[in-house]
């Protein structure tokens, strides 16, 4: 092309805010119709959806990506059917929209309460998985924001199929094209540019790797919802239930070893470590998990020396560092320091100790009973999930339909005016 | 001193860190404790602190303040009381962290709810106003964060003195002196080092000038709450109450030239221009507000034109931009295009356009039938503010006690396990 990507980047971006102006003020109704279309475009897009896929399946053999990078690549009828599922369950979803709360008189005679709006325009930036695009599109969409897309290069003809649909989608329920947008170069400038228009864009969502999320979160000039580390701990304290213990630790370790919410640390009450660690790291070891131990744990079961390196490793890999502590105060320690924020968990059946945890642990999920790997917006209700933040501000954790909104506040008056002087 | 400013605040941040700790799981009683004995505190050492504020305003005078900002600057009788009843107000505010929302069960029996919990460590910069130190100082304990106050250099000596107060307060309850931190320094450098230390600051409140607010926000690499602009507009529609639509905005522009919420530009309906702008103008010319406006305005009544600036401008001052509009969709489009999304009112008689306006305005505040000058944590019920924030991301609007605090998500199993493969 000959305009420049800055240019086609801002001419996106003017689009997307023009557009939501529209999207934030359709009716559920519209934005349900717009889904639904797409879902049903999707399913009668199956040969051209393939096709496009192994445009991009065969460009990838030749560039030498990986068996894993392939295969997360590839759309199956399966993929096209749970994208169609997926349509269709955001479609179900209440409209978070425009709900009104708290609206309450105030002394000067005022009402004030506030509303549920959209965040205006989500830039979504993620890794070669092309599900995400049908994940993020319906999710902004539902939410009343316009989204402008960026997928990695190697699923570009995939995206554009998929976008093509969502477009189907967009035309059938009369919504202009600019509610989703898909950015059509692969120059990685277009992400430089994407990050940095306040003007047009009100967030930046990045799905992938810790490289990716760390280059954008350094160099945005737009808030990001963003996802860092997972160290997810699994305490099990002297008053855990044993049987519970197995069954909570070997589903958080194993459930899936590459998800964020796996357990990456076990931390056993010096109380029952003895009683506890020998069955338990007889269950991991059968199922090939390989573990590494603090020097008391090494005492009670074979495990390789743990270092200060292991406190603060994401293996998602079959290895588990496991370290005995000595009561509740140094398990809390332990979380807050070396943890990310993520999700961190206690076995206990103690009432108080289970209020204490949850109130200390500085993470965006404290779980009780129950294994770390629930982290998840799906098992949170949510519906879906456009990822989980590890950040405080906005939203933390699994992030829903209400992470792509914010309130502002809602005056109602009858021509009253304030009076008096108020403390300058 | 002999240590760096990099190692003098990272010892700050670190001992802030650490206090977070303690002060977010502090009772209520015992944060409401500290609060009451630091207002004592204040009360006894009036005239500790005059004498503290009298060093200020020397150097000041010294220096070539204008009279504006030692007037700023001056801690008389009055502000000093109303520090003392402002924490005591806070202290009576309910306490907002722990509050569990939304438990429910979930189809794996999971129960999912949101624990609402502090966020951490908050650093303040502010300028020259020292009762700053303590409105900012109060909210932060009472929503159980620790904090670290940079004031202005002018102010050093009287926010010391307040701070001391402080420290008798936090010690009458038992509560570490970390809880909160008065940079001693007046080095530049030392701004530089709080908003740059995500490890140990969880947010950063700038309080101060445009200049002050952009400078943080662009060197940051902490999350910023702020506030820029606040270009405010009152929409008189064609189904206006005219005497109301009066009184409306001689409040918005008059109640006060120099606050965030003072109405900058009024839009007139075409269809009542006539009948409304010559006696507006009249009530405005008698106060001594300057008009300037549009071609259809300076036919109905005297005033300079309106350039293309000053629909962009925040005069902070007796100077109004008029514009007349044809119908609402062209208010609403100004207002979203050259406000500033903080405060923007209509003032209609007609339900619909309210619903309308209410909807489409992107503000942090959309008033009908009220005057723009009401945007105000007090005015709103919040008991007290931080700022307003101008942001669409975690806080909107006038940011009180709430504003200071996240939710995490709490779950609660008895032993569940997550089983199924959730698609990939």
């Amino acid at each position: 092309m000959t305009e420049s990507v800055l240019d086609y980047m801002t001419r996106l971006g003017r689009a997307a805010r023009e557009a939501s102006r529209v999207i934030g003020r359709a009716s559920t109704a519209q934005k349900n119709r717009a889904l639904e279309a797409a879902a049903a475009a999707l399913d009668e897009a199956r040969a051209e959806l393939s096709a496009a896929n192994e445009l991009d399946l065969a460009a990838g053999r030749t560039n030498g990506l990986s068996p894993y990078m392939l295969e997360r690549l590839t759309l199956t009828p399966e993929r096209i059917d749970s994208m169609i599922v997926g349509l269709r369950q955001v479609a179900s979803l209440a409209d978070p929209i425009g709900a009104i709360r708290d609206m309450s008189f105030m002394p000067s005679g005022i009402q004030v309460g506030k509303m549920r709006v959209p965040l205006g325009v989500v830039g979504i930036i993620y890794e070669s998985r092309p599900n995400v695009t049908i994940d993020a599109a319906s999710l902004c969409l539902k939410s009343g924001n316009a989204t402008i897309l960026r997928g990695g290069s190697e699923a570009i003809h995939s995206n554009r199929a998929i976008a093509t649909c969502i477009q189907r989608g967009l035309a059938a329920a009369d919504l202009p094209a600019a509610v989703v947008q898909v950015v059509e170069t692969t120059d990685r400038e277009a992400v430089a540019a994407l990050i940095t228009m306040p003007e047009y864009v009100d967030v930046i969502v990045p799905r992938g790797g810790k490289g990716l999320i760390e280059r954008v979160s350094r160099d945005a000039r737009v808030p990001v919802i963003k996802h860092l580390d997972g160290i997810c701990h699994v305490y099990v304290s002297a008053h855990a239930d044993l049987e519970s213990a197995y069954r909570i630790c070997f589903n958080a370790k194993t459930y899936r070893y590459g998800i964020c919410g796996a357990m990456e640390t076990l931390l056993v009450d010096s109380a029952i470590a003895a009683a506890f660690l020998p069955t338990m790291a007889g269950q991991l070891i059968e199922k090939g998990v390989e573990l590494r131990g603090c020097e008391r744990t090494r005492a009670l079961i074979d495990a390789l020396p743990a270092t200060e390196e292991d406190w603060n490793t994401e293996y998602l890999a079959p290895i588990l560092s496991i370290k005995v502590v000595d009561g509740l105060d140094q398990a809390i320690e332990h979380i807050n320091h070396y943890g990310s924020q993520h999700t961190d968990a206690i076995v206990t059946n103690h009432q108080g100790e289970s209020r204490r945890f949850m109130a200390e642990v500085d993470s965006s999920s404290v779980m009780i009973n129950a294994p770390t790997s629930f982290a998840d917006g799906f098992e949170y209700g949510l519906g879906a999930e456009i990822g989980i933040s590890t950040d405080k501000l906005h939203a933390r954790g699994p992030v829903g339909l209400e992470g792509l909104t914010c309130e502002k506040y809602i005056v109602i008056g009858d021509g009253h005016q304030l009076r008096g002087q108020r403390p300058v």
